[in-house]
């Protein structure tokens, strides 16, 4: 039993309460046979319905601390905090904001060249057999370098780091929600993202670098901000200041909004997102601080491409770092045009939330293929490779040749590896439309569906064949082992099909096909993401162009509100899927018809405020409670009454400095003087002292050990008769890991249990009370 | 006493609680005449250091309650609450944000197209003066078309609505942190802000239209959102779900964005600003929905210059509407440039925070004044009006002719209004180039200071004369009875600065003097309003040039950087000054040192759950508390126990509608029946029942009135043992109006104490604890 609660996460268990322990007089191991059952019956409401999806081998999932634990250590070391201190701490910050910056940047930069460098390569070779004739031998080329490079990566995700498999994004929403999921921001996940990023963008998937950007951005964030890591003796002791999960939280936010303003050399748009999608508390200050780092990275970019445009960057330079060049001269819309846009947006929004539907689907099946082992993943990985060059390779066949558009800027047929006129199979002086739009990376893709003039450049067909692949080839890449973002698989089919319908609309609006092409986007992006001023400012900085901005906010909001009646947002169903429980900002409706003490369970364990150290050496082996009520009670008060509460690391860290007494006593002061508060300040995750570590023997078992000085003396605290969906609101607004529940009358024991996180999740509360109904 | 204490300001009131009355026995009376004295010392505490400022009729600041009350008619509501109802509701919402971006965007372009009309009549007829050499008669006409103007605009002001002075931003900040100064949003206030702010600025001040577009967006969505203002009998009834403070919160930061969006005709800036700047809570809901606003703006500002190109609205169409040209296709810089640029953050930071000094000296000096009374307030602005003619029209005399550059595409010297070369005294082919930035508008000031390409366009000695004139004009405008915004004197006075450095460093740096100008007043932006994202966003709105984002966020960051480390930021000085209880986002450090108990201060008011209708009559007559802790006492439960809160206009309603009965019963079931919610609604500032429309008789004094029905069962609460500081971040973060301390030990009343917005001012808590040092 006790191995198998230890399986589970922490926050199915810290749900389990009560108050039997002191009344009833058990031992800690009667009190531990007792609590199975209820536990037992917990872990089906939750595990059956929700974690199970993830795999057997389920991650271990935290609650991150964002609470300020006020004891006695963190007010000592308050009282003497210099200024000097809280001067290095603010520079700190900066400091670390700048190189947050500066790696996401440079990560950012690597990133592109080495996709630009090896697709290019690819690309070349492909191009130079198909140019002698050699058309099998050009596709046994072009299929085994994407086969060689989807294994690459495929196996750095399956073996060395399986946190870095997809896009990243809802992991970091949900950190930044307080959940940390298993090594999700390890290094070793930074690096398998990385290079897995790059090995799949080349590898020819239908996946983009901008998720994995944002992964990056804050994996290295949260590198810089744990002080390095002590596994690869990386450790800088100077950053102990941001040995906390706030700090690491806001160091967090910065590197998502890094990832992003690296991705799509959006600044102002990777603010806007980490603001809007990733980030669920936000400050004045840490806007700013994110702007700081966000224009850090835009800087280095610059720096970066500037000097590759001397051609020190092989391949690099021609494509690379999206920065799409539309045309929107018109400033003046007329009422056919603004009915164009309109059902442009409003089939977006369908077709985006039926992406959003068969994204589910096609995870929820792949997880199944995924659990059984990493061979099996690095397979599905070789099947989807194969896949993808068949339908790259083969469907531009069914295409017919275009003779090349006279007086033409570029050279028609396109020599080299990127352009608008692959010749393909074709005669010279003809292209291959369906070419230009496979046998290209994914960013010449869309530059080429973007680009505008020349309406005729792509064939109705060849818009429409185009389309229906990528669609689909979107939807069944993700959830393979590789770190696939969504933004350009969304992007590409939305264009594809923006560029179909301004075709065929074409006689009755007269708005560029090039344009049509950027609101297809963006009604795509709208029915899949659902966001709104960020996906807009992002587009207008990959777009450079101001005056299209009505049009694109009309789309985005068309395609939102048309999709949010059918589904939620990726990111959040991927969240749920993953059985992240994650905090809405709102409370649900049936919540209000509930009090904190209904989801309250029991039995619940609690200290006295000087315990004896056996009590909580088997408490702390019996649950994986994070949090414990410390009771004071006579003589140390005159009737019982809740001091506060103490952390389960903070325990730890106190058994193992063996500082115990015979006698009950309180020895509050000598603690004081023995610690200081940073020997409690939370380490990484995996980190830090660890049950295992502790060494007692039997003599010690029977002493005791004061718990005041680290106890936390103002938790927050809700009344029993509280309404649920108040308790919600103070839950997540202001951050909490545990809330604790007091009786309302008096002459009770006084606390009645502890709400966490799970306490709140739909799945728990309609599991404990099934004839509510959730939208009531 | 009483009609003293009614004169306050509720807030100050609050805090004074207890829990003597229900011990000692006390008759209400008796116990009125008790809290006298804590009353007193209360009082000189506040309105000393702070509340006097604003002058002897200070206007009473009501807080706001965000917290929804789950009472039992809420709860019946909730219950029988349809489908349908939330679908109107949802539908409402949008319907009204729809409203809003209509509104504000017709008043924004009615705004401005009066003022180029007023204002290019004014210019036209100086202008057609001067060309007869009449200069006298030229000065005369301007100086007298000038106060004409500001007297109308004064007059408005002074005798209408004295709300409607200023930028009207802080009380909009402060408005959207809980706090509702007298009449800041009132029908009244609205009409007096649109057609002040015209005079104001067609009467050549130095004032800008963008601050009080932002708070006729305020005005128009609280109109809105009240449905409608009874006093000109103008209601729809079905909008009484928005009848909350939370919802019209809702409301108020769509229409601020929207404010902005109008004023800038920037979207994405308006949403950001009222992100960074305005709203102190955010949701992802309002991001959307407030972007929705804005979006309308844009079009119907769109449409409507649309509607003028053909000459349909007088002047307007020469200027108006600033968006303006910058010309930056350099994309690369050299370390001179991004020297110079550094060197211009800093200096422009230093100039920035300066500006801010001065102008909160001014403001204190000008209350002097103002406080007299609405004469006074006319006779300063006719002073400043007649200071500023002789600026603009001695100071050029000053400034030598400029023969016409050859080869201009614009007319020089300049025919008609706007325009970069205007003639003034010179002779034919020349231009005084002062004359073109002070007899213009304020946009097209702005206009020519950031022209590009010809450096030589202005003299070093013009820009230094019009630097300083500007920037103390501007400092002595704000603050008389004008609406004026602080956005276009910060713009003007920091394009001057910036093209004066660029020249100056011209030699050092090859960036165009334009691109300076425009850094320049991104630099004094920085300096004076400390905002960052939403300033940067403006401005590449207003410019409609992405590529100069870089040295903009550069530029912005480091003047903020600078300034913050001499002052507060504009708007927050504003706030300070005016008395308003806003409620930072961080709690002070000295708070961590003190608990929630330590400033809570006694006599507290509370009832029973079912009160003798006499107690509370007199409880309502004495204070002026809003809220009152009820108690349930035996023979209702067991033990004296905390039932909730009752709202004062909740209680109102209930003792108007007099079902008192004999017996001290319950007779909540039969309240319940007889109430809806929406009885209970809270009506616009001023509305609702009123003390004095009770009218109870002796008999009725004795009888009991059962108040569990609108008691609030789920306040927040904290242990009186709770971190100030903590309790702080609750009470800030769920947005309360009253937070409940209860005791620690058991045995005590239920409730030690209420804390309002009032007890966290550091002003209040400094008070009580002189020996706190505010920085540690």
């Amino acid at each position: 039993m006790e191995e198998n609660s230890r399986e589970d996460n922490d926050i199915v268990i810290e749900g389990m309460m009560g108050y039997e322990r002191k009344d009833s007089g058990m031992s800690v191991d009667e009190y531990g046979a007792m609590i199975k059952e209820p536990l037992l019956v917990k872990n089906r409401i939750n595990t059956t319905s929700q974690i199970a999806i993830v795999g057997a081998n389920v991650c271990p999932i935290e609650s991150l601390d964002y609470e300020i634990i006020e004891n006695e250590l963190f007010k000592q070391d308050w009282r003497s905090r210099k200024k000097s201190e809280i001067f290095h701490y603010v520079v700190l910050k900066w400091t670390l904001a700048l190189l947050i910056g500066l790696g996401t940047g440079l990560v950012g930069f690597f990133n592109n060249m080495a996709v630009e460098n090896l697709a290019g390569f690819k690309l070349l070779l492909t191009n130079n057999l198909m140019l002698k004739d050699k058309y099998f031998q050009g596709f046994a080329a072009y299929a085994g370098c994407n086969l060689v490079l989807a294994i690459a990566a495929a196996a750095l995700c399956a073996y060395i780091a399986p946190a870095a498999a997809g896009s990243g994004i809802p992991e970091v929403k949900a950190y930044l929600n307080g959940v940390d999921a298993h090594s999700i921001l390890a290094p070793s996940t930074l690096f398998v993202k990385i290079f897995g990023s790059i090995f799949g963008v080349a590898a020819g998937f239908v996946v983009g670098k901008e998720g994995p950007m944002v992964h990056t951005g804050a994996c290295i964030a949260n590198l810089l901000g744990q002080g390095g890591s002590r596994k690869y003796h990386l450790t800088w002791r100077w950053l102990r200041y941001f040995k906390n999960d706030r700090d690491r939280r806001d160091l967090i936010t910065c590197g998502a909004a890094a990832g992003v303003a690296a991705a799509f050399r959006a600044p102002v748009g990777g603010v806007l997102f980490a603001l809007e999608e990733a980030a669920s508390w936000w400050r004045s200050a840490l806007l700013w601080r994110t702007f700081f780092t966000t224009a850090v990275v835009a800087v280095v970019l610059r720096g970066l491409i500037e000097f590759c445009r001397g051609g020190n960057c092989g391949l690099f330079g021609e494509g690379g770092l999206i920065m799409f060049d539309v045309n929107s001269a018109k400033t003046t819309y007329s009422t056919a045009d603004l009915l164009a846009v309109i059902f442009l947006g409003v089939i977006g929004g369908i077709l985006g939330s039926l992406y959003n539907y068969f994204v589910d689907k096609v995870l929820r099946a792949y997880s199944i293929v995924n659990e059984r082992g990493p061979a099996f993943k690095v397979l599905l990985v070789i099947t989807i490779s194969l896949l993808t060059s068949c339908c790259s390779y083969g469907l531009p066949w069914l295409s017919k040749c275009i003779p090349c558009p006279a007086y033409l800027e570029e050279r028609c047929p396109t020599i080299g590896r990127s352009g608008n006129y692959k010749n393909f199979q074709c005669p010279p002086n003809h292209y291959n439309d369906l070419a230009s739009l496979f046998l290209n990376t994914n960013d010449d893709a869309i530059r080429n569906l973007l680009s505008s003039g020349n309406s005729k450049e792509f064939h109705l067909y060849t818009l429409l064949v185009f389309f229906v692949a990528i669609y689909f080839l979107g939807i069944i890449t993700y959830g393979i082992a590789v770190p696939s973002g969504l933004f350009i698989p969304v992007i590409l089919a939305g264009s594809s099909y923006g560029r179909l319908v301004g075709m065929l609309l074409g006689s009755l609006s007269d708005l560029d096909v090039g344009l049509f092409a950027l609101l297809g986007a963006a009604s795509f992006l709208g029915g899949t993401m659902r966001m709104t001023v960020s996906l807009c400012v992002i587009l207008l900085e990959l777009t450079n162009d101001l005056l299209m901005l009505p049009l694109v906010m009309l789309v985005l909001l068309i395609s939102k509100t048309v999709a949010d009646s059918f589904n939620h947002g990726v990111y959040d169903q991927i969240v749920k899927m993953k059985g992240l429980p994650y905090m809405e900002a709102h409370a649900e409706p049936y919540m209000r018809h509930l009090v904190a003490s209904d989801v309250v369970s029991g039995p619940l364990i609690t200290f006295s405020g000087v315990e004896k150290v056996g009590n909580i050496y088997h408490a702390l082996k019996i649950t994986r409670h994070n949090g414990f009520p410390v009771i004071d009670e006579p003589p140390f008060s005159e009737a019982p009454e809740l001091c506060g509460l103490v952390l389960r690391s903070h325990l730890l860290v106190l058994l193992k400095a063996k500082r115990f007494t015979k006698q009950r006593v309180m020895t509050g002061s000598d603690t004081v003087r023995m610690f200081k508060a940073h020997d409690f300040a939370k380490a990484g995750s995996g980190k830090g002292v660890k049950f295992e570590d502790l060494d007692i023997n039997e003599g010690e078992m029977e002493m005791f050990v004061d718990l005041h000085p680290i106890t936390n003396t103002s938790p927050y605290t809700v009344v029993e008769t509280m309404s649920l969906a108040k308790a919600a609101v103070l839950f997540r607004e202001v951050g909490l890991r545990h809330l604790c529940v007091v009786p309302k009358t008096t002459g009770r024991p006084p606390i009645v249990g502890i709400l966490t996180r799970h306490d709140f999740m739909p799945e728990h509360i309609l599991g404990l009370y099934p004839h509510i109904k959730p939208h009531k």
